[in-house]
């Protein structure tokens, strides 16, 4: 018999890890919960019409088809068979695939219920994705993504809910973070300079760069590529990055004669309103107006985040880009039809938050917390008594097993150690008789006789 | 443009939906942790040879494959393409499926992790499997199953466990129900008086008619079909389903001299054994010996449960079968090569829950509520204030919303009321000045000015 195994890149979480995840999960989710975000969750199967064309060549490559049922060659084409034409056939065979992302079933959601949804339409969305890329250390098949939209609103007031979001889900779970901001209409206004949007792509790309060649590795590669007042605007971009304030920032964007357009004055006014708001949450993460930042310049159209971890506790040699994103996107459901509806919105990367925690350590060990009491009896008749009292600390919400069978009390007590159990509860013929059991603290190992009623109020969390 | 669609047997959860499936999903999942149960998750892709011949050949005909990636055809026989023989050409082109129940899964997580678990391994499970099922009403392509199993441990108290957890949750869904139970040995015993257990499985399925068309008719079925004892045997069974007491029915097997066998007197001595438990624990529910119910003959080894509502507040036209079943099985794990682990589980059918508790309109109406309060600002200028409040709010832990313009006050205070919201706070310029609100309450619609600091303790739940 073959040996089973899973599919490259995919994972299963045994119960330690299912825990910690739970953790994340609910300390996200609570959090979108509080601001008003109100849940949906789509189907992992989606018409491969609904996402094919959506996320660009290399997008439709890595979805993961799934083959008509039943006798799916009767209408294929012979030539294409012949051929041993893939592509060609696949679309023959395969009407769905698996979900790529969170976004485009949100954009077809809201199209198909735009009359039941009261807008602007804050909703989360906590789903399993699925892509056909390469496994590789921190990649996977099959991961999780964490998102919450605003769909209908217009307001920046938007942003400022999102960005608290982020602050409030890294201060719960203990992380430090640097929350990078930038406004697409800034970008838009160094299109300009740099005589035309056309180079902007190329510049942002390998301005991009700057971690690894530095300032002046940059500046030989925009000469390199001769991008019109490249290295001019490079010079003043990265003198911004050195200013420790977002109002300075914008005070030397209004001062450069070099970008002074509409654009401009649209992104300044966006993200004065914007830190109006912020200075009064007083955020416990630094927020970072980076002109550099790009992330997905084809897509979003007002503001764009990101964040990365900046915390000392993470181990040196732990290397991790971003582990979560977003920004404002003024067309989403236009694909489907639905103009004119404005959204923005944040991801999680949840598998990697994860891995990070990890690394730092900061999973608090009572997130890990299984079983909380093991009722131990000691021959086969005490078991329906030791289920009476099972079935009392249970109603009272203490996790409870009793070990199903009368085994050696070594072998009960391993195996609650195994699971990182609390307290053990030992009852024998005399115990029942006489109302009381042996409690043992199996961390300290003390142990105590104690009246059944009583253990209840003792082991309280 | 394409409107654009689901496939067919898929479902999107909006909001409402979602908030009431999570009720469900919450009181399930706290009941399987109250009794020491731990979360596990495999993945929705799974290789076709750990799927395949599991489910028996319909089970087969119905699991979703996924083309594998790349250049598919390449190695693809040419006879089989010639021929169109889309079942040759599936396992050529397909190495992967998707999930099509938790089950096998769990048996091949526990063999690839039979070292890292400590047996009896309790876990839980709660995922969507897939199936290429005819859709119809109440049956999805996608759907969930949450289910709880027991490994590596043959005591009957784990019987008595998942009995008592069917129980729990359907008291705290307020839904009454009757848990039918049955022991596969005593089945077996029947076996003998019809002279073979290939006589058994055609008794059980004509029997299992008698909702249907009645004593007479399951009589006349039996002698039609020529089974031998058939008629005695039924009468018998019959005859046993007017007692009242699970002791009764073991009595009378105890008498009843044509079966038996050592396989009466084993399920007869596990029985006696799990109702010495119940008795202490007071069930809510019926529990209801029924030697009639057979479910998963060919699977299950032991006891086998059912769960089928018996609420009179279900319409009557509501037809609905059962929402939850289980059993024991000895040999689970053993077709991935480990031997000898017992295991015993239940399942709940979510959606059938679902639909149920709707019928009977037993969802508690706090289950759904969503946003508390809606934070009105009259001016753009009041929208960082605003913020300030609700970051207060937030902070003690109430659902609090900004409406992210200064839109006109009915328009805010329609979509609090869209979104079912219980509170409205309305700041002007003269409140922000004064450090008092305006407080609506949008049920009663009383309005009051209060003080900024007041409205937490005044509003909280």
């Amino acid at each position: 018999m073959d040996k089973p195994s899973l599919p490259s890149g995919t994972r299963d979480f045994g119960p330690d890890v299912m825990m910690r995840r739970k953790y994340l999960i609910g300390c996200i989710e609570n959090t979108f919960k509080r601001y008003g975000f109100l849940p949906i969750e789509t189907p992992a199967l989606e018409n491969l019409r609904t996402l094919q064309g959506k996320y660009g060549d290399e997008g439709d490559q890595l979805l993961f088809k799934v083959l008509n049922n039943g006798d799916f060659l009767a209408k294929a084409d012979e030539k294409t068979l012949l051929n041993r034409d893939s592509k060609g056939l696949s679309p023959l065979i395969a009407d769905r695939g698996l979900r790529y992302d969170l976004t485009v079933p949100l954009a077809r959601f809201v199209v198909m219920n735009r009359d039941k949804i009261s807008f602007p339409f804050r909703r989360y969305q906590m789903q399993p994705v699925w892509r056909a890329d390469r496994p590789q250390k921190g990649r996977y098949r099959e991961f999780w993504q964490c998102d919450a939209d605003v769909l209908g609103s217009n307001g920046i007031s938007n942003e400022a809910d999102l960005i608290s979001i982020y602050d409030d889900v890294f201060s719960e779970l203990d992380l430090k973070v640097t929350i990078r901001l930038n406004h697409r209409r800034l970008l838009d206004a160094f299109g300009n300079w740099l005589q035309g949007t056309q180079n902007l792509g190329r510049f942002m790309q390998l301005i991009d760069k700057a971690d690894k060649i530095g300032f002046d590795g940059v500046s030989q590669e925009l000469k390199a590529n001769e991008i019109p007042n490249g290295i001019e605007a490079w010079t003043f971009l990265h003198s911004t990055s050195q200013m420790n304030s977002p109002a300075a920032i914008l005070e030397a964007l209004q001062k450069q004669e070099s970008i002074q357009n509409e654009h401009l004055q649209e992104g300044i006014a966006a993200l004065t309103a914007l830190f109006s708001i912020l200075d009064k949450l007083k955020l416990n993460n630094k927020l970072q107006l980076d002109l550099t930042l790009a992330r997905g310049l084809s897509y979003y159209t007002g503001c764009v985040l990101e964040v990365v971890p900046s915390d000392d506790r993470i181990p040196a040699d732990f290397k991790i880009g971003s582990i979560g994103g977003g920004g404002r996107y003024d067309n989403l459901t236009e694909i489907f039809g639905l103009k004119d509806v404005s959204g923005v919105g944040i991801s999680f990367g949840l598998d990697r938050i994860y891995d990070i925690i990890e690394s730092a350590q900061l999973f608090p060990t009572n997130a890990l917390e299984s079983t909380t009491i093991l009722i131990c009896a000691m021959d086969e008749t005490t078991i329906p008594h030791a289920f009476s009292l099972a079935q009392s600390l249970r109603k009272a919400g203490i996790a409870t097993e009793v070990y199903p069978t009368a085994a050696k009390l070594k072998k009960q007590l391993d195996y609650a150690n195994a699971k990182g159990m609390h307290w053990a509860a030992i009852i024998g013929d005399q115990e029942m008789q006489s109302g009381m059991v042996t409690l043992k603290n199996l961390q300290s190992g003390d142990q105590q006789t104690i009246g059944q009623q009583a253990i209840t109020e003792y082991i309280k969390p």
